[in-house]
């Protein structure tokens, strides 16, 4: 059974803090959010679309009284928000993040923290839309999707059930993974995607021809490409954070690209057919 | 308006070709479609599910008689059909192929028709579906659909314009653009993606791990790899036939590429995060 929590604060009201927060008082688990985020101008349209209940002018007064924390902040800006809000991480209450790599969320929690790092659960709700922002926050974002928790050895375990019965309760998947585990997985299957996505975009634009072949672009470009609208901001620290791993996802890709470009080069149609229906049949099974 | 075909002899009972007989039947342009596929099963298939109302022995058979001529083989197979079905192609008949590739389709024409191959219209329409096979046609595949023709300066410009009739009657958006610009540019939109996606998806594969990445892959690798689970033979002959192309635009890929790469290993979040807003911003403005 999920806690109810009388007071939520959200720190960073865009569309993955939004949506939790419209989530959660939809299932009847948080009574109140008090909101904050850099811009005032969001911090106010979130409290105009019901997303947030009250403004707060800081990120320390989101969390006075709060039972449940929330940071939904650009993984780059996790470091400087836990210095901000330190005091606040305590035994009764439940600390989260939803930042898309893990290692360095979990680094800079430690070291802001220290031994109350022991509270916080990290958490990667594997969500989101191509738009930003909290005029798209959505009650049903969460709902079916996989959400990977990475506490650490000295995760308080109440903490993580707690964070665990969270998600449940919200129609979320949840996956306990290292931190390490996390970033390498995510690298694999959604930062290496979204970093060719955005390559292979910018591959085409920027020519006289960009405008004809964006005209005659069909669904498979639509689909394949979709990722390349994600938020510049977000993409730029997830990009930098994880890059070790995703470099080396990289380097798996090229080495599987040499072998469909020996196959074409050397005109061999029975080992590109081959190549070519392992991906197939691969993909065919895979199901979310 | 569209000309009233009584027969269509349509080569390939697939997922493209059954696809365009249940269009041109339901939209009452089409009074009979004579049928051939390579395996008996298929086109056996084909006329119990109502695709094709009269199963052919032979390619001959499935065009005797026909007013309107369909090629839906993988592009490979052009040269020797045309070779086989030379004598029907006609003044009065309108041939058209539907394949993915069109120098090669263009070549084999006028090697296997000669003076005749004017009256044939090479087509390709831009949809799919990441499932082939005629259990999956689909009478409303081609409506919206961007349809290139790709005619030769000696096409009898009245099967051009038949041609266009015939598909802006199915609610297709016809383009015409000679067979190199086509190559060139589905390169670039299509075939580069669908390379990509399969060896983006063989990448992750053959490892112990394969299972935990995809168990927590989420809705951008869902729809970035959508494309990968395409059909093996179809695509062995399109990237094998446009090989040329395929490299040139997988150059500038990778030239995209090392810019990310680049800023990702200086740390440079300023010059990633342009590099990622180029991106976005193209591909949020760009609608099909």
């Amino acid at each position: 059974m999920a806690m109810m929590y009388n007071q939520m604060g959200l720190i960073g009201c865009g569309l993955m803090g939004g949506s939790l927060a419209l989530a959660l008082k939809r299932a009847g688990l948080v009574k109140q959010v008090v909101g904050y985020s850099k811009s005032p101008s969001t911090t106010a349209k979130a409290r105009q679309l019901g997303v947030i209940d009250v403004e707060a002018k800081s990120a320390m007064q989101a969390c006075a009284g709060a039972e449940l924390i929330v940071l939904a902040v650009p993984v780059a800006a996790t470091g400087e928000t836990f210095k901000t809000i330190r005091q606040f991480v305590q035994p009764d209450v439940l600390t989260m993040d939803l930042g898309s790599t893990k290692q360095d969320v979990v680094q800079a929690a430690e070291k802001q923290l220290g031994w109350n790092a022991q509270y916080f659960v990290p958490a990667h709700p594997i969500a989101g839309k191509e738009v930003a922002g909290v005029e798209h926050a959505d009650a049903t974002l969460y709902h079916g999707a996989k959400v990977v928790l990475t506490p650490t050895p000295a995760t308080a375990i109440d903490k993580v059930e707690q964070a665990q019965a969270l998600w449940k309760a919200l129609g979320s998947h949840v996956f306990i993974l290292s931190a390490l585990e996390h970033d390498s997985v995510l690298a694999a299957v959604s930062h290496l995607p979204h970093l060719l996505a955005f390559a292979y975009v910018n591959s085409l634009l920027g020519r006289d021809e960009s405008e004809r072949l964006l005209r005659l672009a069909g669904p498979g470009f639509r689909d394949f490409s979709r990722i390349a609208a994600g938020d510049a901001t977000l993409w730029r620290d997830v990009l930098l954070a994880n890059r070790v791993e995703i470099a080396g996802r990289l380097r798996e890709l090229v080495l599987s690209l040499q072998q469909f470009q020996r196959a074409m080069h050397a005109g061999d149609a029975d080992a590109l057919e081959a190549l070519i229906r392992k991906a197939s049949v691969a993909r065919s099974q895979w199901h979310d």
